[in-house]
């Protein structure tokens, strides 16, 4: 096991009825700017749960952000806070809403000139504006961690941010939210928490026993609700499940002591900033090529895999991996996701010379959790995906 | 899933060579009360290690913290916080010295007349002073939890305590200290982590397959390395699953969502106040008996215990039961560890009318998880435990 450092701050409140506790969490003498995203909370109540719930606090609102929060509308946002002297932040809405709010978070006490450095520089935020977040979508995990990623979609960018100043200080978890969740969210939802999992598990036999056996946990997890939940997504106890796991899969826990790879995340994110694509699906895309590709690198786990998850017993060891990577893919099958990338555009040739063009220019020498997959690879993963 | 909240601020440094990390960690101007047991921290180096971190303050000592922290002890070192104006405590040992430390932290701001108070009445504490950890022992969990358990040997008394001022501020895991903890205690301490995990998952299945899963994988990890680290305490693998396995069983995060039981420590505590019996083999002698006592309540959870972490995939859900309580003695009996209280003390039949007369004393309505346990049922445990 790697030595490690673990701390996550953010109280979580799970269950039914428990949106009112925003009141109790946040400061009495706060001014709040409540984001939020394109109004499905209006549809489905949430934002009048949320709007009694903070009827006696000081409340300036701002709406629209979109999926993969774009740092343009966002510095929308930043004018306000500072304009109207905001002093805490609250985000009700998906991993797309929390991550903006995060950058809000971090630009809003950044000392610098530019904010788009925080993400280009990678600046890491040791303190930001406090925050809260009633969540909405559960998917990301953003609710229980200090990472966010922005899009800006003028030079079709996409970066991650992060660092100890970046946990919400509490997570509203209403599992019962989900009932008014498309099934196409959900689906991603359920693919997303999946590879957050694959990309912190899926590198080579580290002796981390009690982590793989956790982040095995959460992938079973997933799988068995999958269909309880696409089937009836007002099943509460389906509802619990995904939304835990989804929330358990990213929260830190699993990564520590252990390498991790994320480089499904580092080309995901490129198919949509290049295509708009719905970024688990981009996930989904890749999940298989890249395995394929780094199979001899990852064969071993992928056998665990295959045997602790897929209850595969029988071959050996490239055997079992390579039925781990086909289950998977059937795995996404089965909730309508697609994964090969000409199942989602006809322009799916300019994927590869793109993410080429992007990873030299920033002089990205390796991904993956030996740091060794080059641009070049990266070129020939993707075109195995197309 | 039942409603929970979930908050843990606790930051863990786990790994080797991190003991330093105290420096960095305590406040510069603070003037530190440093916290210990028997001593056996000097015989391992452990002392000059955190004393050379510590160098740059300003440090009182505080040796001889014993096992079942003993209340009388700890109000020395309660006047020392106080003549000398202590402003951090430091707990450098096991489960003793800190829950020791935990209760000083508590005393230490407490503003009623009687400190023995908050252990009496279970008074919360919702503040405390400051405390870091340096763990020596794993076995309690007390590192990165917001309990203790303090004992008073003048009315063979031990009580718990807790509230969320009491979460350590950081913990230093160093797994290497496990080297020099001798066979005894490591043994102690797999059985009181085991208990741990059983006390929060053997109740009734209630659908948190989440929390179940990560339970099982706790149990699971250290049936694994028991024989490993028994066999050779310096394999530094062992050491690390061990010492993590120990700390996530009683971090919180499995109980949240689900009933738990408690009733092993419950009675368990009696055994300890009334005979001096090491704490983790009270609870090796109370398992068998409460499940067998309670076995109709507790026999769905008993088979996929038996089925899940044992393997039992033959008989019905009564014969699988059955066979997982007899699996989990046989554990406890492969680390030397007994399960008779007869075996402890020729004095055993004093203890069931022992712990009736306190636990009617203390108007002790029900134990377990439907709360429907009553004093004449625990005498019926503990005679079947004799």
């Amino acid at each position: 096991m790697l030595n490690f450092e673990f701390k996550n701050p953010t109280k979580i409140y799970f269950g039914k009825g428990l949106i009112e506790k925003v009141a109790t969490e946040i400061p009495a003498n706060a001014k709040v700017l409540m984001l939020y995203g394109g109004g499905s909370i209006i549809k489905n109540g949430i934002y009048e749960q949320v709007k009694s719930a903070l009827k006696n606090f000081e409340v300036v609102e701002f709406g629209g952000i979109p999926a993969n929060p774009e740092y343009a509308v966002l510095l929308n946002a930043l004018d306000i806070i500072k304009n109207q002297n905001i002093t805490y932040l609250l985000a009700v809405g998906g991993g797309s809403v929390i991550d903006g709010t995060k950058f809000l978070s971090s630009a809003a006490l950044y000392t610098g000139t530019n904010t788009w450095d925080i993400l280009q520089k990678g600046i890491r935020t040791e303190v930001g504006m406090p925050f809260g977040v009633v969540l909405t979508l559960p998917a990301t995990g953003s609710e229980m961690n200090s990472g966010a990623v922005i899009s800006r979609s003028e030079t079709k960018e996409k970066f991650g941010m992060g660092g100890p100043g970046l946990f919400p200080q509490f997570s509203i978890l209403d599992p019962s939210v989900i009932s008014s969740i498309p099934h196409r969210q959900i689906a991603n939802g359920i693919v997303d928490a999946f590879t957050h999992v694959l990309e912190q598990y899926m590198t080579y036999p580290t002796g981390a026993n009690l982590q793989d056996r956790i982040a095995e946990s959460i992938m079973q997890n997933l799988i068995e609700v999958a269909p309880e939940i696409m089937k009836d997504n007002t099943n509460y106890n389906a509802q619990c499940e995904f939304m835990w796991s989804c929330t358990m899969a990213l929260n830190g826990l699993i990564q520590k002591g252990v390498p991790t790879d994320w480089a499904i995340h580092a080309i995901g994110h490129e198919l949509t900033a290049l295509f708009g694509i719905d970024h688990a699906r981009t996930l989904a895309i890749i999940m298989g090529s890249h395995y394929n590709f780094n199979f001899e690198n990852k064969k071993e786990k992928l056998a665990q895999f295959a045997t602790r998850v897929w209850h595969i017993n029988e071959g050996n060891v490239d055997e079992k991996a390579r039925i781990a990577i086909t289950k998977t893919e059937a795995f996404f099958h089965s909730l309508g996701i697609q994964t090969k990338l000409s199942e989602y555009t006809e322009n799916y040739k300019e994927a590869a010379p793109f993410i080429f063009k992007n990873f030299t220019a920033r002089g990205m020498l390796g991904l993956g959790e030996h740091k060794n997959i080059t641009p070049t690879d990266v070129v020939k993963i993707v075109e195995m995906s197309y």
